[in-house]
């Protein structure tokens, strides 16, 4: 606290110094460690982080070291190894495994280097209890069980003794307390908030599955000699096995034949399970995503707030640090502060993009930047910045005169003519025709077709601006990788015969087909959407492999080994059963259904596994097979794993979609002012503002567009221009954006 | 138009005589047509219909005679039993089956029924083009095809030849013509608003199915020696049914047997279907329930926003004829005038309710209803009105002494007491746990007990105030149908040894499980909301009935006596097949599954087959053993149902309950005063509202509250009170609740 104090002391007497004595020339400048501070500030902003460390320079510096991209991927790097070292570690995916003490090693490395991660924030970190802080201790602890369970598992093996390595379920753990999975903590937290409200619907749904379970019960049970399962067994014959039957009916997964036993019996019999279905799946299942999109959308609203206060309070302490006080008691921010501040953030880029970021922010009469102003800080250094010249094709820099020749310009405007495009859509669905029926004859031909197209475009648009538009990009990975594969494929084949594993990646070809549907309006906006979810999914992509994670490993703990796949199924002799390896199969479904590759020998197979569960459909013989070679209480795991995965975290999962559907869709509700921050909208009333749909979108559009620009004012236009981000991509931002809208209305309320 | 001019002039003229001649007398009294026509607006405003009645003396007579409940009901049965004349048909319900000529004369009736229903209709309306509206039309038509069909039908089977009833499918639509059908039209009409969203998406997602469909026929095709399903036929073989198997991979149901032979041969292939799972399932299905909820929602308010503007023009219509002008220029109701409508409104009630109902509404410095005061009277004259003397217990009234007797106040206290209720808890479970073992012998002892129980509480608390209670009701129904149930089986026993069907019954007991649930406070809200769902969902089981009526109609013309259930399943030798009679089936799985049971052969069966399609698992089965029977095009059907019926219908159904619960949300965080209507606010200002929670709630508060209260302020409380609906029972009032509080909001903004 006391290196704070002195600190602002120093920098307050500084101003008040510089104004007395010369305010023409303007404040002094700030020393370099309040730069660094400041810019560490304002980076801390720009990145949604809470440093946390103490304002004295050596902790600013170690702060900075911290964030240091080396520093920064090395730690997660390590997290990366060890959550996979389980593709090596017993049991291992075969072909790869490595000994014990290898494992051990690279394990120890991991841990160390993530300690001395944590470490290095305890050095500079402000807080009072950093190793007893609710996020830290979790995590120390994890590190100390593992090194722990690797002691015993060495002593144990040494010995003789086969023992669990308890520790490893823990192991993804350690992604949340990563320094950037700040939206993956933010989801678990969302879980975590949504529990208790989840779990009182879940229990009475799962004390309604247990009333109807005694009902099937006393229905069923005197009727033993006249119902009876297909394969003879007694129908509803005692209450565990019951309550597991209808507990499987509400996944639907046993439906119809749970019930045809009682439908042939009696038809007034079907009166009962569709009763029971209306009322622990139609209306339990829809309350369970009602009170959780619920519970999702307040946390949410939360977690925006939260970020965005987080950046507000980052900006304010930069602020008050390179604030000076005008006469009036203002406080603003003069020009010669703000371009030493972006010096130091943004040391490779010129100070012309300096001022031309000062012009936006700044208050034009008064020649400041007030708090407020700097608060869109973050926001406007996010925005890219484009050079005019970087918009004329290359070509027509390298060889004007040929490219502003007659012949170039008609092949300009065929290129960009429309028909030109209908025409490689057209070839697009002859190729994709053409692969359908295996006329592999015309395909040399049609590549070419897509070469010639794409260096056509180069030509005409420039490299960087066709590899600015996804769809170029996406053409080109495609065609480039066909041609990689078409070359190989030739090689291949007159090296061998097996032309195997390089048919699958030649289909990717029709991938091409996905352009077409892009070209279609109505197609186009589902897809933006989509890809606007895009990135976001990654984040319940990660929470999902959490719970694979833990799951396959305790799976792999109890069942490995117990299920073997039959090496030769399709030689075998058709009467001999099969039995994947364990006899205790014979006669269950299970077996029947040829499951035998759903198994949990290793990390790989047990995701497979944990994917069809979380699917649902034949969960239970999955589950029953397991059972089988285990035991009764194997299906516990199955049942937690089914309401955590399929009913907590899917119904999460629905939940997100459709909040983000929502603010979508009142977002483009919103008159298009009102859509833009304001900072989008000085920067659009400057004329600052590179116009991204003429740039992404269809390029006769866009062709045109440019020859009206270049023509009309060459001259005029800034040297230097703002993308601006048309339609916001990332989830967030549009939170954000929504969170700002509705304070600007209590604002102007008030 | 005429008349309605000089009516209102006739009105008026009267009224400015009256005002002129004596002022004090107050206004002349309308004439009884006027009193008519208003109360008429009054009571469509209250039913939240719009009449469309010409406003002369005749159609308003006619039309109250149109709403004459004889009238109405009538039409209502008729429409009633035209659809189920489906059970007696040919293909009937084999023990009900009627002949062709007494279901056509039925038939002929019914359409006679509605088409003068629909004549009636005519007489009084105002419309212009009444027969060619958009209401009228369809349902003009659908009873004019009918009868061309039946006429049709007749001379074609008196010829000989075998015809399909081509207008039985079109029966339930006449369900949606009906008058009170408002909210079925509504959601009708919803999912036809939603289609063009819809269909965008599921063109793009079947558009996805067939491309991956493509992709997995290039990478499975050439591998047709190596992969192969597990009876031995080609995997992936052709374009058709890869696009089939994908297809209801989507649904889930044939997942992961559809996958195994590409994960025996190379588990990589495992990617292909986890990609397309996720995309296709996770990915586009939430969107569909996202584009339906996000129209549902927006729909739902405009509809509400529709039903409320209905309901305050038939009520200015209404004030428009009864008010007075005054001095001012103002115009109110005087309360002469509203004691006539209200007598005419409600010819059975007192005077006294009248002026009751006056005193809320009246302004009490004016002495007047004013318009805005009077736009609530729809729903003041929809709260109930309960004497205080109705408060008593029975027994007080009919045996004073004996009741005030210090034993009975002893029976009373004990009875209130919470630890009776606990005790009685603990016999229910104590009889659930005897019937689930089984032990018979203690049957008796409980039923006197609940008996005892029912009839202590009778005494205590009175026959009304028992049966109040929704929860004391549930109780009583069980407990009197379990004793005629054990007193039937008694006399059934005696008589012969079989105990089948009532067992069934019998299970019924353990239903009083529930109160132990409802006694917890956190599980009654859940199941107060879904009570409170509960009303609406017959909506949407109206809307599901439409779908399977006519999907079950077309699939009994098709499939109708291709499968049939084999007679003797439990006595036949294990080596013969299964085949449903039909031998096409044999080596499908349908046979195999023993599915011979679901199929089309009678309404009933259709039902059930098609409810089990829309549970989805194993309903490729069901399509395959249909398909196998007929015709590969039999898919379309199936998957037609599956999109109309489990995306469409049960999205919009989610949807409906997602809604509901942000509504119920969103009104629990409003203040208490928001969330009461402004005429709940004054009967509670007024100290005339009946607490429904005491009313409701557990027995025990309820008699301390009534002692209290009877002992504080006997002869204070007043000789009639409102009963105030605690938490908005009907999901329209909630939604219209909504409504006006956003409403008054604007007005206060403005």
């Amino acid at each position: 606290m006391s290196t704070e104090m002195s600190y602002t002391e120093t920098r307050r007497d500084s101003v008040c110094e510089g104004l007395n004595t010369d305010v023409t020339e303007g404040p002094p400048p700030l020393s370099d460690e309040d730069l660094r501070l400041a810019a560490t500030y304002v980076n801390d902003a720009r990145n949604g982080c809470r440093g946390n460390f103490k304002n004295d320079p050596k902790s600013v510096r170690l702060y900075n070291l911290y964030n240091h991209p080396a520093f920064f991927w090395t730690s997660h790097v390590a997290v990366g190894v060890l959550i996979s070292l389980v593709l090596f570690e017993d049991p291992a995916v075969p072909s790869i495994r490595l000994d014990y003490w290898i494992t051990m090693c690279v394990e120890l490395l991991c841990v160390g280097l993530i300690f001395s991660r944590l470490a290095h924030q305890g050095v500079f970190s402000s807080e009072e209890n950093f190793w007893r802080s609710k996020r830290r201790l979790p995590f120390l602890i994890i590190l100390l069980l593992t090194l722990v369970d690797m002691v015993l598992y060495v002593i144990l093996s040494e010995i003789g003794v086969t023992s669990v390595r308890f520790s490893r379920p823990l192991r993804p753990l350690l992604l949340l307390c990563m320094d950037r999975a700040k939206q993956l903590r933010a989801v678990f937290k969302n879980i975590l908030l949504t529990l208790p409200d989840i779990i009182t619907v879940l229990t009475l749904f799962l004390l309604s599955v247990a009333f109807f379970a005694l009902m099937a019960l006393k229905i069923f049970q005197n009727r033993r000699n006249l119902v009876n399962y297909s394969d003879g067994q007694p129908y509803m014959h005692n209450y565990l096995d019951t309550f597991f039957h209808l507990y499987v009916l509400v996944t639907t997964a046993n439906f119809p034949d749970v019930m045809m036993p009682a439908f042939d019996y009696n038809a007034w019999f079907t009166l009962f399970f569709i009763i029971y279905l209306i009322i622990c799946l139609y209306l339990f299942m829809s309350i369970c995503l009602a009170t959780i999109y619920n519970n999702f959308k307040e946390h949410l609203k939360e977690y925006v707030e939260d970020s965005v206060r987080e950046k507000q309070d980052n900006l304010q302490l930069a602020f008050d640090i390179l604030k000076v006080e005008t006469g009036h008691g203002e406080k603003l921010l003069p020009k010669s502060r703000w371009m030493s501040l972006m010096r130091t953030v943004h040391p490779s880029r010129l100070d012309l993009e300096h001022s031309l970021l000062w012009d936006v922010l700044a208050n034009k009469h008064t020649g400041y930047i007030s708090k407020s102003e700097f608060f869109h800080v973050a926001n406007l250094l996010d925005i890219q910045v484009l050079e005019v010249k970087d918009r004329e094709p290359e070509f027509q820099r390298w060889f004007p005169r040929c490219y502003t020749s007659k012949a170039s310009r008609l092949i300009r405007k065929t290129v960009a003519n429309r028909f030109f495009r209908y025409f490689i859509d057209l070839a697009v669905v002859a190729n994709a025709v053409c692969i359908a029926l295996d006329e592999e004859d015309f395909e040399w031909f049609f590549m070419a077709l897509f070469v010639f197209e794409i260096l056509l475009k180069f030509y005409v648009f420039g490299l960087k601006k066709f590899f600015h538009s996804a769809m170029n990009m996406f053409d080109f990975v495609l065609i480039v990788a066909a041609l990689v594969i078409n070359v190989l494929e030739l090689a291949w084949t007159s090296i061998s015969n097996q032309t195997g594993a390089l048919d699958f990646l030649l289909v990717l070809r029709l991938l091409r087909l996905v352009r077409l549907v892009y070209a279609i309006e109505r197609f186009r906006i589902v897809l933006k959407t989509i890809s606007s979810i895009g990135r976001s999914l990654l984040t319940y992509g990660g929470v999902l492999f959490v719970f694979f994670y833990i799951f396959a490993i305790i799976g792999m703990e109890a069942f490995s080994g117990k299920i073997i796949p039959e090496p030769v199924l399709a030689n075998r002799t058709q009467n001999q059963p099969i039995l994947c390896g364990n006899p205790k199969l014979n006669g269950t479904q299970f077996a029947m259904n040829r499951y035998c590759n759903n198994n949990f020998n290793d990390i790989l197979h047990s995701f497979v596994v944990l994917f069809e569960l979380m699917v649902v459909n034949q969960w239970h013989v999955l589950a029953e097979g397991f059972v089988a070679v285990t035991h009764q209480a194997a299906r516990i795991y199955f049942i937690v794993y089914h309401l955590l995965v399929v009913i907590l975290v899917l119904n999460i999962f629905s939940a997100f979609i459709l909040e983000l559907f929502m603010l979508e869709y009142t977002m483009s509700k919103e008159p298009a002012e009102r859509r833009e921050s304001i900072i989008e909208r000085r920067i659009t009333v400057m004329g600052l503002d590179e116009d991204e749909s003429t740039y992404l979108n269809d390029l006769e559009n866009e062709e045109t567009d440019t020859n009206i620009r270049g023509g009309r004012r060459p001259g005029q236009s800034p040297a230097m221009r703002f993308r601006l981000p048309r339609g916001a991509n990332k989830v967030e931002e549009l939170l954000q954006k929504m969170y700002e809208i509705e304070r600007e209305e209590d604002k102007s309320d008030v």
